[in-house]
């Protein structure tokens, strides 16, 4: 299994940035795995906020005003940032999780097969 | 503005890796962006659920049961393929977006003042 | 099964004020049952926001503080009234659901039963 | 301010039901506060994954197949049965609560005036 990202990755860069920024902050103590996951959740919902009242067309348009795209930018900057910092503290590199869960997926379900 | 990730990196090699799965599997008329804030919120509820019940000593310790620890690692690779998948949907490059943000919350949140 | 709530109940109360004043508004058309989920969780959302950072004893004790205590409350009134405006559109009586969804849940987790 | 239910309502009559549920499973150390939002939280993101690859028409029609109207109203069950387990942990009463955020919301939101 992976520990962290492989130093000198984009990841990597972004968690130890985040983690020089809690430290400088004091924000450690806080920064616990139920914790993080509470944060991981709320961020999602800040982004799913943005989208509740939207038609399926206003959402596909959602970038075009500027202000609200830098909204959706934020939130997507919120979510990232808990999950390396969620994945940090408990050892997993999350892009080496996704290229197993694909591996995973690629049986589970089948190129052709019907549904989701 | 950044666009989507740049070529070559992690993160871009990975959206290429989802978009041809889903491609594979005809999934991408589902990918619509509003959809995809709901998968991502509903993703960051599994990894929630993992952690409800257990006390912040359990939470912190969560990795060291293999099947429990490979659990929460595949719903951090779900959180990520929502994440990186929206992100591409709207052109913005998440880590881009992250650095950005750290920049505008070390404004927001000066180091040593107090409170979160 | 059931369809919404019987007449005179407090739940039906709620339901038809909430409806009035979704009307007097013209919410209506936004308040479609993929956007009331949305909103539903996005305002559970809300109240971790307020318990993220807390710790066990700290949350245990988060009412003691007159204006959290009324965010909270406020919070819990925004779950409701969503969880009452899905309800209503699907023909749901919710408190009808839970005492069936008790009598379920009584066989599935026999009392004295280990685990959760 | 309320305190929980009043005696011989129905949510009051659900809350009993529900701590009887759970005492006699031994179930109320883990129905701390902070953990009760979490399960909330989760709740209402298992009624959005079922609405999530859905087309707004589909959502729409989501009764209309046994199986899954079923699923949705057992959902809407679980979310309740938390908001009132939380609510009573912390000494409120959520339909007391809800109408007083109605008055709230009705200066907010003055009937007429445009947007959400």
């Amino acid at each position: 299994m992976d520990t962290t990202p492989p130093a000198g990755s984009e990841l990597a860069e972004l968690t130890a940035a985040l983690n020089t920024f809690s430290a400088e902050r004091h924000w450690q103590p806080f920064h616990t795995p139920k914790n993080l996951v509470m944060a991981l959740s709320v961020e999602a919902a800040e982004l799913v906020e943005i989208f509740q009242w939207l038609t399926p067309e206003q959402a596909a348009d959602v970038m075009s005003d500027p202000e609200r795209g830098e909204h959706v930018r934020e939130e997507i900057a919120d979510v990232l940032a808990y999950l390396l910092g969620l994945a940090d503290k408990l050892g997993i590199d999350p892009a080496q999780a996704l290229r197993d869960k694909m591996v995973k997926n690629a049986i589970k379900y089948p190129p052709g097969a019907p549904g989701l």
